[in-house]
């Protein structure tokens, strides 16, 4: 029994987009896969009933406050005892579910992981990452995508392991290329950071902790040629994402249509993993629709039966 | 009369490319506007006869030496005295020529700025910078792109006021509005230089030095909704070059076909100004084509008629 918790509460479109799409992901879960649902039990009810849901895989815990967006994030983790959120992660803490999806507020969601479920020992700073796509169509780990915006040249380092572990155990890549993004590709190129960051990973490299390839320049973070894991922190990581989505968001405007750029759709991405804490947890865009839920509880089920914690958690290990 | 003063020997298809992009840029410049090559006399002469180019408005000076891509930047500037680099900014620091450009080796052209031409005083780091195309059709300014990778707060502020000077003079925007490129629009946001960045950038636009109009997410660099002027430091900067040509090579061999992409094109770029410095100097990419020499050329041509350098040296004036 795996049991996918999702947050019914979370997004610009909840319920109604969080409920829906936990009804779309049902059909596709594992056979012994269950969604529990947290929220208004009564409005989820009713929603799933107009969806003419089966309901034999979902379990709904019922919640009554919700964490709102411009809620202080620590303060109502707190004090919205009864949220979605804070229930969800008292769940998730206690092992009731394996793991803890979420399109709501985002600073509460890392409340939850970093106070609730906690980080890893040995992690000096857990991280958030993006899956994106390439023009080989394949998969590419980005991180840190937002959370750690000045980043110490270990934190770096450690991504690079954490990265590695992810694309090896949730997108089944065999002996992921681990590159830190960087603006050349000779060793002594970079500003100070990723210098001393490419010495540190070049040395964890040989003492095979990972596959380490050297720097990738940003030309090549589409283009899949250089590395399946690409670290860099979470200024730069969130700024590659932001201008991928605003040239997204252009191209569709254009009339632009390929499977490139289709890929590029946010929906498709299925949210994002916080990773080096002690359970998994995904975090998905405000605006999700249903769709980008489906896929968010999908790459949720994924990463639980990817044992990624417990690897992490050996890692880790002094 | 206004001297252009073109390194011939300068990006990896020359002189043939330089040449044949000179010859191109002669019949688009102003009346009163010369080119001056620098590089091998005899070679020029042939490639320019061949074209059947009107050298009226053509001048040459004869040089013996070339500074490789392989060569030390600010050894071979020095060693090969008699190179077409070295030369050029001879002229240039002598007022021979009024603006120098090149498709030849960065590191040395940036030795010549700083050390032939030198920084305008009470610039603390000058900068190079791009034109970037957007989805309305008018141009960005993006600073720095690749010189300065570590910088201080105070840096991207002046930045902030070096951008709105190109911008205003060189690319005829009138108060153009300066943005901090950051991870979020409020205040609060960002990594410590960014926050310190913005504080300092919003006091000098209270003082009325430019128009500051705070932070701009990546998502907008290219849509021309917030911001003409952009200021990032040239670790983000550089990374969001070349990840757009990344994608724009992605998209041409996916057939993308529009005038937005198609003017992400380097080679109506016009190359790169450095700007900060006591004269107008342009770097080329090394594989600058005829079309991107011209269009450098014309570049040129622009911000010497702007007379930006003496815009700057005012602005600042103690």
């Amino acid at each position: 029994m795996l049991k996918i918790g999702l947050d019914a509460m979370g997004g610009d479109f909840a319920p109604e987009a969080a409920v829906k799409g936990a009804a779309m992901a049902v059909n596709e879960t594992g056979e012994d896969s269950r969604i529990v649902l947290f929220g208004d039990e009564e409005r989820i009810r009713a929603i799933l009933a107009a969806e003419n849901c089966n309901t034999d895989k979902i379990d709904i815990v019922n919640t009554t406050e919700v964490i709102e967006m411009g809620d202080h994030p620590a303060k109502a983790f707190q004090q919205k005892s009864d949220s979605s959120i804070t229930v969800g992660f008292g769940y998730l803490a206690k092992g009731l579910i394996d793991g803890f999806a979420s399109a709501g507020s985002t600073g509460a969601m890392m409340v939850g992981s970093m106070f609730a479920v906690k980080p890893i020992e040995g992690v000096i700073r857990p991280t958030i990452s993006t899956v994106v796509p390439n023009a080989k169509g394949t998969p590419i780990v980005l991180l840190d995508v937002g959370l750690n915006v000045d980043c110490k040249p270990e934190v770096l380092c450690q991504y690079g392991l954490i990265g590695s572990i992810y694309a090896e155990s949730v997108l089944k890549i065999d002996n992921p290329r681990v590159a830190l993004l960087n603006i050349g590709e000779e060793e002594t190129k970079g500003n100070a950071q990723a210098q001393a960051a490419y010495a540190l990973m070049k040395a964890e490299s040989e003492g095979g902790k990972f596959n380490f390839v050297g720097n990738v320049e940003a030309s090549h973070v589409f283009s899949g040629k250089v590395a399946d894991v690409i670290v860099c922190d979470g200024f730069v990581g969130n700024t590659i994402l932001k201008m991928v989505e605003g040239l997204y968001q252009i191209n569709k405007r254009l009339g632009v249509d390929n499977a490139f750029w289709a890929s590029m759709n946010y929906e498709n991405a299925g949210g994002t993993p916080v990773l080096g804490i002690n359970a998994p947890v995904t975090i998905g865009h405000g605006k999700s629709t249903p769709l980008a839920i489906k896929n968010m509880v999908l790459s949720t089920e994924r990463t639980i039966k990817s044992h990624i914690t417990a690897k992490l958690q050996n890692a880790f290990k002094a």
